[in-house]
């Protein structure tokens, strides 16, 4: 029976999509390194460039994958400034990724950040590394190299954890009767999660089974406070607590994004309605 | 050399797509359990909710795929009454999903159901469970705690095979001269799939090389039945045996589905033509 | 400690897409012949039927896998009389596809060709072979017998390297201060990979930080010469090597061959500007 190690395992998301070989070829340069390592996919359909997204993914994913190397790549500043980094957290994950706030909420949600390395060690990456494909060229094989049991003080010189960069992740208005918060991000069936929590919604006295008012864009909708689809009719619009808990306006059977026409950062207001 | 035990082997199938993280939170999910077990995705694409085309696909593929645990979901009644299931055909597959008839056809296809039991047993799942994905919080636990080995009796109580929910497969209507039929799925070609067999085109007189009407939403269009793309010109409208061993009608270098503005359920009626 | 022999990874190009279930069966079938072997998905986002597209990302991506046996599949002919093949490469890579080309470019970057086999052994193929799903039936039985060390001449007769087909890759015209090349692929962001070297553009005086024109389809459009996009502002025209080496035009945050509308074949003609 062959023996896993805690840092066998390394998780990928990336915003490369899988239309091209930017994931394939991440996968080869880690089994090059790391023959031995298992990746496992959490998704590479974050939306081109969006960090806040993928940070919040990260987060949200990271509690049921096996403890190990975190690999993000999310990285609209590649070939610029933004430094290349491996961190630790409290908890003995690893991470490797762009130093632009993409792996900080996660590794805060497990014990802070216990250690951070710029990875500037040639030994550990690939040589020349390119202007445009760090994934490939440096965080893969840092990965990789750390999936092995490589120390994080080989990568690189440390880092201050208060210079690294950090997201602005907005925050939710939560007054007696109205809940005012935005969208963090659209999945594919449309569902809109938002930078609200149940908490919130039961500060302003709402809870499962009462009707309620969304404002988004200057229209009002009426919605229905739920638990489940499986508890509304198709057409209707749920408000819901979402699997990770986060609260999300959903249209049963249908795409709320559509309907509202909002994306990413678009605001929208709930208020409770009696009976 | 590791050795493989006929349970190692998770395939996975369901209409989660790969835009978002639910098909990796999976993965991670059966890892933390089973870090042995391998998965296979036998797609994720299953058009959003379409239990039947589930239940057609994953019928199809199993006779392809290693004898192991697989794990099913297209559940648009997650949250509701219906049961979640794990059962076992007649030649010691183990299958786990939704009691929505998506896993029935498969394991029909391999001796019937020889026992099945609903998942009930909260040890083997992630608490709390939510509403809103069972793939995660309920299935994925149970295939990869089958996977190592777990009875499956021990997930829940058993279920009677005919209290299952079952799913109506169209039936084909074959008269002498005529054979009309229904468009099961659509593939990413536009090629369309239909509920025939290559012994319905021969009883109305139809073999490879000839000339044939094919009548779909009250147009009419000459085909060709044929063997393999190669034996038509671009362009042309071909009929022909399916590598799943359906009949399926085809452009070549195009897509019936748009040409024809046809989809799953779509009624499509096949006659010969003389010379 | 499991050992890895050199041919246990497998690594798998093609135009399949991932909506459908052709990849997973694939995999099915590899699995349920070498439960070893490791499969790594180079990329099923080959456009359909785009033989060059395929073979010139099979040979820009090798270098970064583990040597192997390296299954491709983008099969315009199949059912029809071109060969299905196997070859070895002058550093012991295999291969396994289609007698279209589509594997000719990566063996002769790792060697050239020192072996060619049509595959012919029904023992090592799927029976009945289907006519319309080689990749099934054909070649992942093929590969997954080569994983497990069948010697080559086992799957059938050899074939003359010099009756292979080949492709024609398009050759750039470089005159003394105009390059013109055409587009090779265009990537998920719409960035345009072009047939020209870095060579090419210092041969007409063009270098990082001048101004170019690039004329495509009758337009003139100024763009910049750069390393990488964190060099220039968004909106802007790119001139760049990619991270394979090949030139590339794109739009700092925006799609090259969207604003172009230009797709692979497309002429692009570049001339350095003063100052």
């Amino acid at each position: 029976m062959t023996e896993y190690s805690p840092r066998m395992f390394i998780t990928f998301l990336s915003d490369f999509g899988l239309q091209d070989d930017f994931v394939g070829t991440c996968h080869g340069v880690i089994k090059r390194i790391a023959p031995e390592a298992e990746i496992i996919d959490i998704t590479h359909g974050i939306q081109p460039q969006q960090v806040l997204q993928g940070a919040l993914v990260l987060a949200n994913t990271l509690p049921y994958m096996p403890v190990g190397v975190h690999l993000a790549v999310v990285d609209p500043g590649v070939g610029g400034s933004r430094r290349p980094l491996a961190l630790q957290d409290g908890e003995g994950r690893l991470y490797v990724g762009p130093d632009n706030g993409l792996l900080v909420p996660a590794a805060e949600r497990f014990g802070g950040i216990s250690a951070a390395h710029e990875l500037a060690n040639p030994d550990f990456a690939l040589q020349p590394v390119s202007r445009t494909f760090h994934g490939r060229d440096l965080f893969a094989p840092a990965a990789a190299h750390l999936s092995k049991g490589l120390p994080l003080p080989e990568l690189g010189p440390p880092i201050a954890a208060d210079t690294l960069a950090r997201l602005d992740i907005p925050k939710a208005e939560v007054a007696s009767t109205r809940a005012t918060g935005r969208v963090l991000y659209v999945d594919r069936y449309g569902n809109m999660q938002l930078n609200l929590a149940r908490e919130d919604l039961e500060h302003i006295g709402v809870s499962p089974g009462m009707k309620v008012e969304v404002e988004c864009r200057g229209e009002r909708y009426y919605a229905i406070a739920a638990r489940a689809f499986a508890d509304v009719r198709p057409g209707d619009i749920i408000l819901y607590e979402d699997a990770y808990r986060n609260i999300a306006v959903a249209i049963s059977r249908g795409s709320a994004a559509e309907m509202f026409a909002a994306g990413a950062g678009a605001r929208v207001a709930i208020r409770g309605l009696s009976g």
